[in-house]
This record gives C-alpha cells, sequence and structure tokens, in this order.
C-alpha cells in the first residue's frame, strides 16, 4: 500500500521514542521537502518577504497550521525572514509529524 | 528639563553611531524597566502564556507596536513562550528607541 504523500497527510499524537525517525527514514522524507534542511534533529527551513506585514501575515498562517495540526514549530522571526524549525519533544527528535507540517508549510507558500 | 519617561515617548529615526548608548547610559535606562536583560547589546525578554493562542495572540500584539513605533524586534516563538530582543542595527548597538519599546511592550503585559 502506498504510503500517503506528506501533503495530504494529517498529524496524530504520536509519543514515545517508537515513533523517533532514523536517519534513513528522514533521508527519504527530506527528499519529499524543498528547501528544508536537518540540524541536530530539527527539520527548519527561511522564508524571506518583502516587509514586516508580509512576514507577520506567514506568521500567522503557520500559526493557523500549528493549531489544526495541533503540531507547533519554533519560529524566529525578524523583520523580513521567519525561520520555521520543526521536531517532536514527545519523541525526542524527529517524527513523520514534523514532515507533514513542513510539506503543508512549503504549500502554503506556493498556492 | 526632565526626560520623557520611556512608556510616553515615541521612536524617532536613528542612524549612525552617535546614538549608540554607552553601558553608562544603558544602565540608567535598564532600572526603569521591569524583567528586561542585556545581553551582547542585545536588549531581552522572555514572556509565558497557558496555551498557543495566548502566545499567538501577544506575538501579535507585539507586531502592531513595532509596526506603530516602526522598530521591529527578534522574536523566538515557541508553544507557550516568546523571547523579545531589540537592538539597533542602524545605530551598531542599542539605541534609545529600543528602551522605549521595551517599556512598551512590557505595559501590554500589564495593562
Amino acid at each position: 500500500m502506498p504510503e500517503t504523500p506528506l501533503i495530504e497527510d494529517r498529524c496524530r499524537p504520536l509519543r514515545g521514542p517508537q515513533h523517533r525517525l532514523d536517519a534513513t527514514q528522514i533521508l527519504a522524507l527530506l527528499k519529499q521537502l524543498d528547501g528544508w534542511e536537518i540540524d541536530q534533529e530539527r527539520l527548519h527551513r527561511e522564508f524571506r518577504f518583502a516587509d514586516y506585514r508580509s512576514t507577520m501575515l506567514f506568521v500567522n498562517a503557520v500559526a493557523w497550521l500549528a493549531e489544526r495540526e495541533n503540531h507547533h514549530p519554533d519560529l524566529e522571526v525578524g523583520y523580513s525572514r521567519v525561520k520555521v524549525a520543526y521536531s517532536t519533544h514527545d519523541v525526542g527528535g524527529l517524527s513523520h509529524n514534523d514532515f507533514i507540517c513542513a510539506a503543508k508549510i512549503g504549500a502554503l507558500t506556493s498556492i
């Protein structure tokens, strides 16, 4: 049975180290994303905008998605840039949920 | 002539190293703030909230103030915390504007 594409998938409650992805799984999922990088078991990407209002509107779109999926990234917000970083505290590393949300955030900027 | 209290003051365009505050000025202004700290010429404070929606509503209040004063902090946003950090790129360090905005952000949480 083929896996659900990340963009069509939904986050599920994941708790415990059995849901922590290993390096092989992480690299396979990373190939499905555009512009995201891994650093110290955090999946991150920087987005740039023309002005502060555009930046903050993006932050709010990310927050809406975070609430809907009940999976919340760390954000670093400057005047014209937002760094979005995902990891899953409840699994002690990266989970499938991080990649689902990253795919959806990426899609926000292309829809 | 007494200085305008930070909370009643407004940011003005400041450019050039002559507007960079020295250590004595910084310490005098810091005494007028509650909960803010200085680290590597950045004025910062962490705010904590009960949930993500409260966190994001605060982020938006900060953004509104940032636009009004045309002085924009760096933000680190987690599920229940926001770190607000000010410095003034155009002066190469801390300026009076950083302290004005810090005072106003602090007031947001007490009004």
